[in-house]
């Protein structure tokens, strides 16, 4: 339902030629994301609803868009290809959507870069440049579906972090062209370290409309299952690897039995009943010497691409959409009542701290262990599946993991500070003020605009309060 | 002198066709590399002579060559370029000096790899595979004119280690083709673990003949210096910088002043009295990353390649030139008394110890770092200068740093263990038992081999007999 507030009909006018839908539908499927991964999110969020979805093909358009709102006050929340999970991309106080998948051209490929529009989709960008023999070093395991602009506002890291780290590191961004939210938008060109004023800042305080990433070389990536019978073994082994800094690789993953049997149905015949699993991509180049390292390691081959016939190949996904938040994906296709945390293990212990963790909730909460480079070390990301029975419950053990020193980045709030720091980004909201300086763009979403004095030490959950009166409004 | 045991009349025959010399001239200058770094090396050494010299060009000319020679058991000692420093390519018993420098060619150039004869110079190589848009993941500061095989069979990094770790780690060599010392040479292949049989040997156990390694993609590197008052803060920030994980760098130095001012002469002029300097090349993608990085440190950016016009740019050397052996070999242009010493600082608490040592012998010794990854983590070897005034002095500059949990390869020592471990390698032992069971490929370099009861507890230096007989008949 329309927000009464809004002046849709003008907003109409004044858009003229540019391509817009009000079916409520398209609108409703245009205000989502996978925001119903987590069960508090879908309580929360479900009745959330745009008013409007804009699919600009242009820079001027978007320019026009922007502007338009901006004269009528009608808040915007731009959208990727919506596969955020923690409801970034939903419009918590009506308005706009602001459609980027219309801009998605690879403008230019060079040793070591590349530069897109915002909405390019990140397997089309990689396809691009596949002729020059190279890829993006970073995606998300929604690779095939979700955007780079989606993934550079909404998204943090994956495939190939255990080599280059997030997109938090410097250097992971190389440039972005941004569109301002005024009267008159300007564009803004962010490099070094300032794309971080809007980089993972879910699009509150600029349009992203151009990215410059740099690019690593692409290989026809080993794809590999290896299997331990003891689960820490399967830990210390993935850890080993990641720290072999001459086995290039793209993925680490471990992930606890009897996930892998019960949820990775296509892969089932190689996973035998009780083996915890590593899931790695591996350098062509360095096959012989992972296959070393592997035995040292009394690591069993489970599966090997390279091995494998075309035949025995097809049906299978690639092996990094098991990967990820992949992995929690295929678990809520077989069983809709799971859910998931995400942590981080703090280096040197993340041995240990996933030892004890694993010990106390495996059951509950079975481990599944992403690999990465954070600050120059190799350690892990949790993305433990949660056998959810009540909110109250997933609190708890979110305590338990922080009481052990494993920071939890809370997958269940829609909030920037929430499900990140749990502190105000003193950067992105000075960059807020200057970039949006009516806060129309994607409301709700950072804390320290909509209520600065937010303590986020009592530990209460942030709830914007659109979202409330939205809710009232719409009888949910 | 010639060694009157060998029968090199029967040899000449036997080598028919193939190019040798006996030049007395030319073969003093093939049996020398740079051993004469160390002044105790310089003192053991300096009469050391092989017989003769062969010049293969062909595979089936170093199989002759080494079935001659298993024939009329004369020893046989492979040379690439001879740029090794601690003699490892000196014929401590004479014979037959193996000058590989003919097997050159580059073989097959491939995503991720190439192919090459073991006597192809790096820098060779690496134009081969620049039109690929690749190199080498690696490579000692002495790029331009050592050979791969030697390099393999002497060396352990350098440039790129930063990134790759050395060439123990595996995967760094992807494999390795060798010839046996036997009645009839083998050639053997050897892939994953084992090619660290042959690696690092010295070339004790096997003549390498083709390398396959693992390419890295080719940039137009960046060379930067950047400045600190503070020698603390430049390790501190080198350290740093090698732990982003998402600038993608090939070196990263640290130089106490005054080396830099004193002995970098060609860069002299950006080099401001007092100012410790870190050398660093890093992939022009990260150049913005790199600059704002360097900024929140407060750094000095004294010197960028990208930024120099052609006039300026001429006459300097590159930049790792400056680095790794190469600010020894440019310390010891100028004061002729200088020689050095290998450390490695342990993570993590490198910075620490690099403060304690340099605190105490910092004057006589002043430091020189080299990041790198060891072991998945980001460290540095020191690589200091030393005021040499006596052995027993240079012992006990060892010895404190020992004490201080700093290991020392010590480069003033001609045997493999005790330039390395210490300690017996057995899986190159056994090798060498296979592939030289007459022990005459470089006979006087493996401890392990000459005298199996050495005890290296003692601290005392090993003597290869056949050198003081070698020594005593030739009246040095
Ligand atoms: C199964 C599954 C697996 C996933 N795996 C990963 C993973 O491995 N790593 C990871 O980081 N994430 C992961 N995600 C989350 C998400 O898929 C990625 O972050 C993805 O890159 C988001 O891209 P998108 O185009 O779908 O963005 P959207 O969902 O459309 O948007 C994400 C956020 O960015 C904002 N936004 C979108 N485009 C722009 C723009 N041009 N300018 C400004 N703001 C913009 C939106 O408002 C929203 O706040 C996963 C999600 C799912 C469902
Ligand atoms: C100024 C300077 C800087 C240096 N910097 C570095 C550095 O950064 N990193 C580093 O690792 N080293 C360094 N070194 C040492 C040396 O230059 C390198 O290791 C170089 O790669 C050796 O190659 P080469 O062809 O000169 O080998 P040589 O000196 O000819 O031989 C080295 C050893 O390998 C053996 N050998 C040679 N070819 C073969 C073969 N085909 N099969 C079997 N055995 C063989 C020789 O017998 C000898 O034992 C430096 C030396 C100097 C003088």
């Amino acid at each position: 339902m329309a927000h009464e507030n809004y002046d849709l009909a003008a907003l109409k006018a004044r858009l003229g030629g540019i391509r817009t839908e009000d079916n409520p539908a398209l609108v409703r499927q245009k205000s989502r994301d996978f925001y119903w991964y987590s069960p508090t999110l879908k309580r929360q969020l479900d009745a959330v609803n745009g008013d409007i979805v804009a699919f600009p093909t242009s820079e001027e358009e978007v320019l026009s868009i922007l502007a338009a709102c901006f004269a009528l006050s009608i808040p915007v929340t731009p959208r990727g290809a919506g596969t955020g999970n923690y409801g970034q991309a939903m419009p918590l106080a009506g308005g706009l959507v602001l459609d980027l998948s219309g801009l998605d051209k690879v403008l230019e490929i060079a040793p070591g870069r590349v530069r897109a529009q915002a909405g390019a989709i990140l397997a089309d960008i990689d396809e691009a440049c596949a002729a020059s023999g190279q890829e993006l070093r970073l995606h998300p395991s929604t690779y095939r579906t979700a955007s780079i602009g989606g993934f550079i506002a909404g998204g943090s890291g994956g495939v190939g972090s255990i080599t280059w780290g997030g997109l938090r590191d410097l250097g992971n961004i190389v440039s972005l062209r941004i569109a301002t939210m005024e009267a008159n938008p300007r564009m803004l060109h962010l490099t070094g370290e300032e794309v971080q004023k809007a980089s993972h800042a879910y699009g509150t305080n600029g349009i992203i409309l151009e990215v410059e990433m740099p690019l690593a070389p692409a290989y026809g990536w080993i794809e590999a299952i290896i299997g331990f019978a003891d689960f820490g073994e399967a830990a210390a082994y993935a850890n080993a690897l990641g720290e072999q800094d001459a086995i290039l690789k793209k993925l680490i993953s471990v992930i606890a039995a009897p996930i892998p049997q019960d949820y990775f149905l296509r892969h089932r015949k190689y996973l035998p009943d009780g083996m915890h699993v590593v899931l790695a991509m591996v350098a062509p180049v360095a096959g012989a010497a992972f296959e070393s390292f592997t035995n040292r390691w009394g690591g069993q081959m489970l599966f090997r691409s390279d091995l494998l016939g075309p035949e025995e190949a097809k049906g299978l996904p690639p092996l990094y959409e098991l990967a990820w938040n992949h992995t929690t994906l295929r678990a809520l296709r077989v069983d809709p009542s799971i859910t998931y945390l995400q942590t981080l293990y703090p280096f040197p212990d993340q041995l240990a701290l996933v030892e004890r963790i694993h010990a106390e909730l495996g059951d509950e909460a079975p481990a599944h262990l992403e690999f990465v480079r954070f600050d120059g070390k190799v350690t892990c990301f949790g993305l433990p599946l949660v056998r959810f029975t009540s909110e109250q419950r997933l609190e708890e053990i979110i305590a338990r993991h922080e009481a052990m020193g494993i920071p939890v980045f809370n997958p269940h709030r829609y909030t920037l500070e929430e499900g990140g720091m749990k502190q105000t980004d003193a950067v992105q909201l000075a960059f807020k003020r200057e970039a949006d300086p009516a806060g129309l763009l994607n409301p709700g979403k950072m804390i320290a605009w909509e209520q600065a004095d937010f303590d986020f030490d009592t530990g209460r959950t942030y709830l914007f309060a659109g979202l409330e009166r939205h809710a009232a409004g719409s009888g949910v």
